[in-house]
This record gives structure tokens, C-alpha cells and sequence, in this order.
């Protein structure tokens, strides 16, 4: 039985965790859930697991209310979540809280030595060395709960890593795959966030639309896996039925598949070493019919080169991309700027000098600030393309 | 450095085997090297590996002719394939002799505790129990050669079978995937050997086109990694990338691909348990752009019903398939018969009763004289339908 924080238990991770919970009774404790904001949501949460400690960043209606006597703890405030980690007894970690916010308490996660399921990509990707000396400090073992990363912990698994030639990752193509560039000029926040394939936040939708996120997967892969950026490739697969691949220098490859629900990679992940029968829908190979694959059109989705550019370039430059995305696509969702100008958003904030690997989450904080600023100067100095 | 017997060293088991040996001088060293026929390729062999023994089962134009004089020893006639495996102090066997021929030399290598590279399909079909039992009680270990089976085993490898709900074989369809039931029935021997993707030998190229090499990987499934006959699935897939796949209970796929060049697999697991690079093309899934599958058609390929209702059935059944099966296949190869006739002649001798596990080599003998008769029986009779 595995005692488990759930951070972000209201966002699309935690709501997917929280159902292979539900279906795995007996493997499961709930001993933490941590949201961002303590609304009706995480009120339900509360009452359906009473047991569980209750943290909420912001205020809001009230976790307990409405006459629920709850016997676990309640944290409030910006430090709720890492206050929630410090003080549980919990032997797991769901990292579920996305962006910047979830550095912290992960972090703690990570240096309590908890096991860690990792689904916040901010944490690789802005301050991976960082988070991985933590994790190796406190003795956290670390593991991928998103799709991709779970495909290829999975492949690799027992495999002799010398002996991979390069890892793939897909990519399902997002909802403008077959746009033109004309037309994604025109492209609307609700047009970005339409995908095709999976149900996920607005923010992470977008960057599915741009495929930023695969640039922002491929830089966490480095991380979690070890490869070279240059080891790391890269296939549009529409179908989103493999989900990672493993070429070894003998020339088999190795292949994860999987129906496109959270739950899958969660399910495998949350119990793993074991592998317990799913409910979920079986992936149908004779159903869908046929998998294609292609090379990434980094014409039409500029983004995708600028990220792989920033994890070729190492030091602060993915915190600066990983920063400077995040603010691009909260102007575009914002109806600030065009679809087509997140990319050079992006691309004037990588034209500052972020070469210095990241010593602290303060350099990170510090590095993410600049690439704000930076993006709020392209725009004030007339939003100018590459 | 792996001292080898390669078994049918001239056909295209040995040939594939023997660029690998050749790619990995360091790996190897070629102690033996059997063939049917003392041709010219398996002089040309003997040349080129002048240590090695040589057997050859049936006279011709001598190994060792030429004036090239021959480190190693020299057998000839019915049994010098097993006296060359009874006689050897190599540690390795590739067991590619195909048809009931190889069932006595491969026995030989799996009672000596040979490390046993197996590419016969008589061996696990028509003899499996007892085969393993032999390979059991000698220390042998069984690896398999042909890409389905070493593609499952690489999936399989190191993994929980408990958590296994389902393993699936792909079938490439063979030249008659897209023919009508009356274009078939005009099919020559010549059309049928036209496979898509492989090189083969013209008998295993019909067992292609009538999909009864499927029914057979199924039960060489089935004897090699214990999964019953209704868990191990078929889907066709033209493209031929994707060779096995594991499903797991948890929704996990595991799926082995690469290109179609039987060195492919012999490099893996002749090398295993290292990996070493190859030279080979390597798979380009976006050069290939789609991977069709779609399930096996048994309307328009009876005899893939039939096999698999052999392997269900079990005892002697597989055993009369197999035989039924390689008769049939002669006499179509011979123009003795049409291509939709290899079914109902197949059929008419699984009416027999087998369903005796055979306890030696000579039950299964008699199992195979018995549908040869069957089939025999089946002609004069006026070769009656279903």
C-alpha cells in the first residue's frame, strides 16, 4: 500500500491519478492533495478522501466546508503545497502542480526522498540539474507519469543503456498539422486548444499546437534518460498510438503503445514494479487501422527548433525558452499577440546570454524573470519577427 | 567468442548467420557447418571457414575439392548433420536445417546443452514438448532465430509474463493479401513465392501466401513462451516494421520493429546478451510514412483456421498439420494440385485422430507418415472440398 500526495489534485494529472486511485483501492492510501485553488473541486476531494491533508495556494471556498468534519490537516497560502510535503508521512509524490508553482514543492518531494511521479515539466526542464542532484541527495527515485517519458522509461527498462542508438519521441501533430501557415495566422486560442488527440490544460494545449512541447519533452528526456540532445528524435504520429521508441545500435527498436488517456501512463507508472488489469478501453490496432509517421515540419512550427536549440545550448537557455513560452502563450491565450508570433516572442528572449548553468532556484526564478522581461520588451519595441 | 555450428549453412537461415559471423569476426569462430547438398556453396563455405567440420547429407561435388585442403573434419550421408552436432566441442547451434530433416541434429544440440539458435519450425510445431523436455534435461538454452519469435522474446525479456494479457504476432499478408478468393484460385507456385518482404525458400513462401506460417509462429509461440493458443493474437500488417508485440494487463504495448533482413534478428540474438552496432539499413518509420494492420482474414486463408484449431486442439494435431501441411505445399510446388487446394487437403487428414501427445521422435515420425498418407488419401479420393 502506497501512501500518496497528490499536488494538483484538481488539474487534469491529478484528476487522472485520483481515478486509477479509485479503481486500485487496496494500493493506494491518499495521505495529501494540494491545488492551487481551494474551490468546489477540492472541497469534493476532501470529503470524498477525509483522511487526506488539505493544501490550497489561493483562498477560496473552503476545503471541510460545508459541514464535513475532515480529520487530516489543512495548509493555506502560497507555501501550502511545500508545507504539505515538509510535514507528511507520505512515501509518494504526485508532481502535478504545473508551472513555475510546482518547482517548490517538488523539490521538497525530492530532497524528503519521497518516491516521485513527475508530470510537472518545469522541473526538468528549467532546473533539471538541480532537481536531479536533490532527488540523488535525498535518495528520491524518479518516475515520468506523462505519456511519452512512461513510454520510454518503459522501453529502456533493463536495457543496456550503451547500447541505444537514439530514443523517439512522438508527437501527435496538435490541432494545426495540416494548417497552413496562412491559416494558422489566423488561428484563435479556441482553434489551439482543440486537440486532437488529448484532453489537457489551455497552456499545454497550445504549446501541443506550436510543438513547443515536444521540444520541452525532449529536453526533459535528456535529463531524465541521459542522452544527448542529438540522440533524441523527434516523429509526427497523428494516431498518438506509440508514444515513444527506443532504437538500439543493433537495429531493433523498441516500442511503447498505448490508447491516449492519462490513466494508462499513470496507472503503469503509480504501481509500477507491478502491472495490475486496467478497466480502460484495450488499444485496438485493427480499429484504428493505420499509424503513420513524419519528420516535424520545423518550417511551419518554428517554435519546435528554438526549443531544441535552447537544449542543444544547455546552461539557463531551457529555463529561458521553458519562461519566455510560458509568457508568450499566456499573451496569446489572452488575445495579446498572434499564434504566429509566439515563436519570435520566444526567439528575442533566447538573443540574451543565459549560458551559466542555474546554481540555485533563485537563478532560476532570476532567469524566468528575464525572459519575461525580454518578451514584454519584443512587444514594446513593435513585436518584431526573427 | 562463441564457437559455432551453423545447421543448413547454404540456405537462407545459414546464409543470413553467416554475414553476421561475418560482420563480428571478434564474436565468432565457425566450428562446424552443415548443409543438405555437398554443392558448390557449401565448398565455398569450407574454404572460406577452414576449420570447420563439415557434414553434408547428401552426396555431390565434395567440400574440400579443389585442392583446398580442409582443417576439419568431413561426414557425409543421413546422419552427419547429428553426428557433426554429437562430435563437436562448439557451444553454439544454429538450428536452421528446415523440415523433419532438422529434428534429429536439433534434438542432438539441445540433449548436448548447446546454446541453441533455433530457425526450424518442425522442431517446436510438430515435436515441442518433447523438444523442450530434451533441451531441459541437456542444459540447453533456446533462443529464438526468426523475427517474430526473437521480436516477442525481446518484448517478453525480463518482464513479468503474470502481467501479460495477450501476445500478438504480425503477419505481412503474403502476395495473395489483396486477391479475390477467384484470382487465387489461378494462383501458380510462382506467384506464390513472390512474398512482399522476405527472402525466403519456396516452401515457406506458400506457407506465407496461405498465411499457414502464421499457425505455425502461433504454436512455436505457444510451445516457446507458454501463453495459451487464445492469447497469443495474429493482426496482418503489410509493412512488415512491427514483427511482435506484447500486451499487457495494464494497458501497456510493447512492441519489437526493424527492418526486413532476417540478419536483423540473427545479429540480436546471436550476439545476445550483448548489442552490438550493425551496418544493416537502419528502419526509417517516416521514410515508410504508415503501418497498416488489420485482422487475418481466415474466409479467404483456411488454413490459418485450421492451424490454429491444430495448436487448440494440441497432442499430435500440430504435428499432422505440419506434415499435412508441407505435403500439400509439395504437391502445389510440384503442379500437382491448385493453390485453393492446399486446404481442404490439409483438413482431410486433421480428420485423423492425434490427439496422443507423441513420446518420441518416432510417434512423431508415424504422425507425419500418417497425414502424408492422409493427403495421398485425399487425392485419390477426388480431393473433396471442406
Amino acid at each position: 500500500m502506497k501512501n500518496i500526495l497528490v499536488l494538483g489534485a484538481t488539474g487534469s494529472i491529478g484528476t487522472s491519478v485520483l481515478d486509477v486511485v479509485r479503481a486500485n483501492p487496496s494500493a493506494f492510501r491518499v495521505a495529501g492533495l494540494a491545488a492551487r485553488r481551494a474551490g468546489e473541486k477540492l472541497a469534493a476531494l476532501a470529503r470524498e478522501f477525509p483522511d487526506a491533508d488539505i493544501a490550497a495556494v489561493e483562498e477560496g471556498g473552503a476545503a471541510g466546508s460545508g459541514g464535513i468534519s475532515l480529520r487530516g490537516r489543512t495548509y493555506r497560502g502560497a507555501d501550502a503545497a511545500r508545507t504539505l510535503v515538509l510535514e507528511s508521512a507520505a512515501d509518494t509524490c504526485v508532481a502535478g502542480i504545473s508551472g513555475t508553482a510546482g518547482l517548490s514543492p517538488t523539490f521538497a518531494a525530492a530532497e524528503r526522498g519521497m518516491r516521485l511521479l513527475l508530470a510537472n515539466k518545469e522541473v526538468l526542464v528549467s532546473a533539471g540539474r538541480l532537481f536531479l542532484a536533490a532527488a540523488r541527495g535525498g535518495g528520491a527515485a524518479v518516475l515520468p507519469l506523462d505519456s511519452e517519458h512512461a513510454a520510454l522509461w518503459q522501453c529502456l527498462e533493463g536495457r543496456d543503456r550503451e547500447a541505444v542508438r537514439k530514443i523517439w519521441i512522438t508527437a501527435s501533430g496538435g490541432p494545426f498539422r495540416t494548417w497552413t501557415e496562412e491559416r494558422m495566422a489566423a488561428a484563435t486560442p479556441a482553434d489551439a486548444v482543440r486537440h486532437p488527440k488529448w484532453r489537457m490544460g489551455a497552456k499545454i494545449s497550445v504549446d501541443s499546437a506550436t510543438l513547443a512541447n515536444k521540444a520541452l519533452e525532449v529536453i526533459e528526456a535528456h535529463m531524465l534518460f541521459g542522452f544527448a540532445p542529438e540522440d533524441i528524435g523527434i516523429l509526427v504520429h497523428p494516431q498518438s498510438a506509440v508514444h515513444g521508441m527506443v532504437e538500439f545500435a543493433d537495429g531493433s527498436w523498441i516500442a511503447h503503445m498505448g490508447i491516449c488517456d492519462m490513466r494508462q501512463p499513470a496507472s503503469c507508472m503509480l504501481l509500477y514494479p507491478e502491472r495490475r488489469p486496467s478497466a480502460l478501453p484495450r488499444l485496438d490496432l485493427s480499429a484504428i487501422g493505420r499509424l503513420d509517421f513524419e519528420a516535424p515540419d520545423t518550417g511551419r512550427f518554428p517554435l519546435l527548433g528554438i526549443g531544441l536549440d535552447a537544449c542543444r545550448r544547455g546552461g539557463g537557455y531551457p529555463a529561458l525558452f521553458n519562461a519566455a513560452n510560458e509568457e508568450a502563450v499566456r499573451l496569446f491565450l489572452e488575445g495579446e499577440i498572434a499564434f504566429p508570433e509566439i515563436a519570435p516572442a520566444v526567439a528575442a528572449a533566447l538573443r540574451a546570454d543565459a549560458s551559466a548553468e542555474p546554481s540555485s532556484l533563485e537563478d532560476v526564478a532570476a532567469v524566468h524573470e528575464s525572459a519575461r522581461r525580454a518578451v514584454t520588451e519584443w512587444r514594446k519595441n513593435g513585436r518584431q519577427a526573427f
